[in-house]
């Protein structure tokens, strides 16, 4: 039996999703969890391979067991045996041909820039910070020309291992939420640091460093060295995938906000 | 000269604002950083001593020196000596009459429960937490009769050092923001656990334990064993406290939002 799990974790207590030797990945925390409620070891396939420091509010991950148990032990259960930054949110089972990773048409991820002029204190670990007035009318223009289908080559990480840097990229909104910029993307798939990356030339544009239309160039160059610095993970969230219906997951991101709304 | 700092920290890191011996305080930290700058030992006043576990967004803190030095030495200077969870938001000198503490002329505080199945785990130690659905209406009108000049006794740790159990409670509005029910007091001051005792008794009445009279019943008894358990200090921040015009400190809390939105 094939089961997936929906999963929330605060990404600056693990060394990235996938499991590591020494144990400290959040592969790792929820395969000993799950093994143990199974009573087998299990193999875990996510949605998303998040990198060290980076967060997710709606990671999907499948594994399979002969055992039957509830879908609340896998819920509940697991829980009580994982560490505090991790949760189960939902479990359920699926048919076999469904895959965490290759099922999944499209994800999403939320990137969080606190933008004030001081270091971030209560949020540390949780946002990326940058300390001048950002023009976020500027970043929002020339976020434009990466919509769509593009070779994303200028915005990959040397380390990436995907074939093809072509991706569809189908959601870029820019908005602020008084000291943070939010970012929003959707994509059929991203490439390794590819958001990372693509925030970095976006804060180059909103402190003025460079145009709007210096970014179609960069695109346009497929160099990463033309491109600005990797950002920060800190600010990084896996906000959901796509699944197609006939899965019958639950949706992925809850629709209902999860606002951890601090505003006086 | 009198220098006021405005400061942020997540609580989950420390023992609570007041010094303790073990070093493990906000208070600690802070001292040490101040001390590096000033170039002699510093004696800190806070505007609200916050328990272990309890964050601030708008701490307001004083201290005595004689060493001159730019306010951006107080920002930039101690924020590079200070661990990443605490944050000095800005700094100005005051006249030698303020008082961090006795001058305040009234506190907020607010509490993020997290109102759903599953525990937290991106919002461990952010937010309290509740299973089963809360009737936010039900508390809403629990909520009204504690507002005003009250004997608060009911919801007074049994080691809270204050003369007088009175005090005035001037808000206490909760509203839910998805997955969040967000409480927010204001009072002249506030006892000792006198809010978590507080955000006990509402959730009590929103998981129908007991009527919302129950609450006006609670407040009349002067009896804290009738009242709820203190709640977690997870899901509790200072923030903020109002002074005196005359004391030209910045707004303690800004108007404009910390808004950790994570919503789809």
């Amino acid at each position: 039996m094939r089961v997936a799990l929906g999963v929330e974790y605060d990404g600056s207590r693990f060394c990235g999703w996938q499991s590591q030797p020494s144990g400290c990945a959040v592969q790792d925390v929820l395969a000993r969890a799950v093994a143990a409620i199974a009573g087998h070891p299990v193999k875990l396939v996510a949605a998303g391979r998040t990198d060290a420091g980076v967060h997710a509010l709606a990671q999907v991950v499948h594994f399979d067991t002969d055992s039957l148990r509830p879908d609340t032990a896998w819920v509940r259960g697991v829980n009580a045996l994982l560490p505090a930054s991790v949760a189960v949110r939902w479990a359920r089972p699926v048919e076999a041909g469904f895959h965490a990773r290759f099922s999944a048409r499209s994800r999403r991820y939320r990137y969080l820039l606190l933008n004030r002029p001081t270091r971030p204190g209560l949020l540390a670990g949780r946002v990326g910070w940058y300390h001048a007035v950002l023009d976020v009318a500027a970043m929002v223009e020339a976020a434009q020309c990466l919509l769509g289908e593009q070779d994303f080559s200028a915005f990959r990480a040397a380390e990436c291992q995907a074939r093809s840097p072509v991706r569809t990229l189908t959601r870029l909104d820019i908005h602020k939420a008084g000291d943070l910029v939010v970012f929003d993307f959707a994509a059929n798939a991203f490439l390794h640091h590819m958001v990372r990356n693509m925030v970095g030339c976006l804060v180059y544009v909103g402190a003025g460093k460079q145009p709007p239309a210096w970014l179609r160039q960069v695109l346009a160059g497929r160099d990463r060295r033309q491109a600005a610095p990797t950002f920060a993970p800190d600010g990084l969230y896996f906000a959901g995938a796509e699944y197609d219906a006939q899965w019958a997951l639950p949706l992925a991101c809850d629709p209902s906000p999860i606002a951890l709304a601090m505003e006086s």
